[in-house]
């Protein structure tokens, strides 16, 4: 099988560190390089706990651009309260992280997307974890991105389920409900892994347990970020049996579609803050009976992917630092 | 192949019309009964409409039983104004129907469905094209009917596309959502065929003509039924290229479930009204990871169900007087 390329968009993140370890060790994929996204953190943070985090794992080659810092509507960002409360003040739930050597690439985010889409075209997999704000401007910036990446793999959204902000809207696509509208409507090859699937993949402590077991610097660190990943899914009642492999799955499918269903639905965003639906991803009343390359994850292999998931993270954590 | 018994739960209605029609023609069910609701028309209305109906296909020998005349939370019902723009007054497009000699049966609708679970069990599909409170109100009379009806396959609901009434909610849920969170957490093998399908699925004033070309009473009666609606359809801007074959859809996957995909989903109904979300079908938070045997359907093979649709019409209406 030929090795695809990917680009992670990361808001690092407790699940956005396990997408990243995944993507760093699978070798059915060549991890060109991540962009950082605000969302869990700042995104000059979230960025240098990626920097941190690829240090850990041995993979400095990989490198990081910083994405957009806030949504497209609006000037600034600050992290909301409760994304402190589930991934740490500084996003990797308060565990100080070895200083990579390597710094920040001079480019912006979105440009480094803009010529990789040139480059690589079907054969690039982009990968967002966070709000969609870096992919619609780059469509913006350069509307033939939307047509030449090979296959978008969203993690974000709530189709079937309720979300996680209100009962409509997930996380994520609530940051910049607008951008994400926009990427829905004009990206091909576009496949939502959302709540529907990502609530039905838990881990527990007996997992965590397993990676710190192995006695080395990216077990026992690995395993204490998501340690605190997992208490503050039992603290906050968002889920006491385990906490949610949110991220990491929608790599997982990017490598494999085989991990879910999928339905083919136009779908759309909604945005308009007198609705009352505010950030809802449904699907578009307009476009039912028209053709799309639009997939939604509606249910999950939930057994093979936490086998899975787990003989990754103790192949990369057992074999680095 | 067994032929199965079927009680349709009609609030008749011009699709509701097409429903009967189908169960009536279809060799592979046995119609045992029709229990009548309100919604798009008083409950009397939808009685008579079925028994006028069941004459004009020569169908007289299937009963018809009243069921509620109102909502499991209310004391009255009143037709909508907007169900009467899109079925007619009368329900039948305003379009009057020779008089059945057949009269409405005695015992009520609720006591013949609890009788006839018990009777056929496994063999009994249960159909409801309207409101869920007649299902509800036998479960809770009989908490065994939940168990003991082999399949019940409703037209209602959107779970991945906008509501009819509001974004949230469709028009059969809508008119008791109390009911049917009621039916949807206790009746087994339930399937819900809602808007994600129905809308999908339209049909033109090319069919209906090619029912009067015919010549036949009852070609004509059901072509001016059905351009009514199909007018009305236009005029109200819910779509200029057909009406929807919402209630008949629910028929042929009740007989053959391969013309949609469903999804497992263990679903629940809003009814806080003032969630902002009322009525609405959506995935039960508490039960995701747990087994369920409620399907949705999400995607309809449209072109097979239109051609087999209009091929059950065609022959039922120039077989009869």
């Amino acid at each position: 099988m030929a090795t695809k390329k990917m680009i992670l968009d990361l808001d690092t993140g407790v699940d956005d560190a396990l997408a990243l370890a995944l993507a760093v060790e699978d070798p059915r994929i060549d991890l060109i390089g991540i962009v950082s996204s605000y969302g869990n953190t700042l995104v000059e943070t979230a960025g240098q706990n990626s920097l941190n985090l690829l240090h850990l794992l041995g993979a400095d080659d990989v490198p990081v651009y910083l994405g957009e810092s806030h949504s497209s509507t609006t000037t600034h960002f600050d992290v909301m309260p409760i994304s402190m409360a589930i991934h740490g003040d500084n996003g990797v739930g308060n565990i100080e992280l070895p200083q990579a050597p390597r710094k920040i690439e001079s480019i912006s985010g979105v440009q480094f997307l803009i010529d990789a889409a040139h480059q690589y075209g079907d054969d690039l997999i982009y990968l967002p974890t966070g709000p969609l704000t870096n992919l619609a401007a780059a469509i913006k910036q350069d509307p033939e991105v939307a047509q030449l990446i090979g296959q978008t793999t969203l993690m974000g959204g709530a189709l079937t389920v309720p979300g996680n902000v209100t009962p409509f809207t997930e996380a994520n696509i609530h940051q910049d409900p607008e951008a994400a509208d926009f990427v829905f409507t004009h990206q091909k090859n576009l496949t939502m892994v959302g709540l529907d699937v990502t609530l039905r993949t838990l881990l527990t402590k007996n997992h965590t347990q397993a990676w710190r077991a192995l006695d080395t610097l990216a077990g026992r660190t690995y395993a204490d970020v998501m340690d605190y990943y997992i208490n503050a899914y039992d603290t906050l009642d968002i889920d006491h049996r385990g906490a949610a492999l949110h991220d990491p799955l929608a790599v997982a499918v990017a490598i494999d579609p085989d991990y879910v269903t999928t339905i083919n639905l136009n779908t759309r965003v909604t945005y308009d803050k007198q609705s009352g639906d505010y950030g809802r991803t449904i699907g578009d009343s307009a476009r039912l009976l028209d053709a799309t390359t639009t997939k939604i994850a509606v249910n999950v292999d939930t057994e093979r992917f936490v086998r899975d998931f787990q003989e990754f993270m103790l192949d990369i954590l057992s074999k680095t630092a």
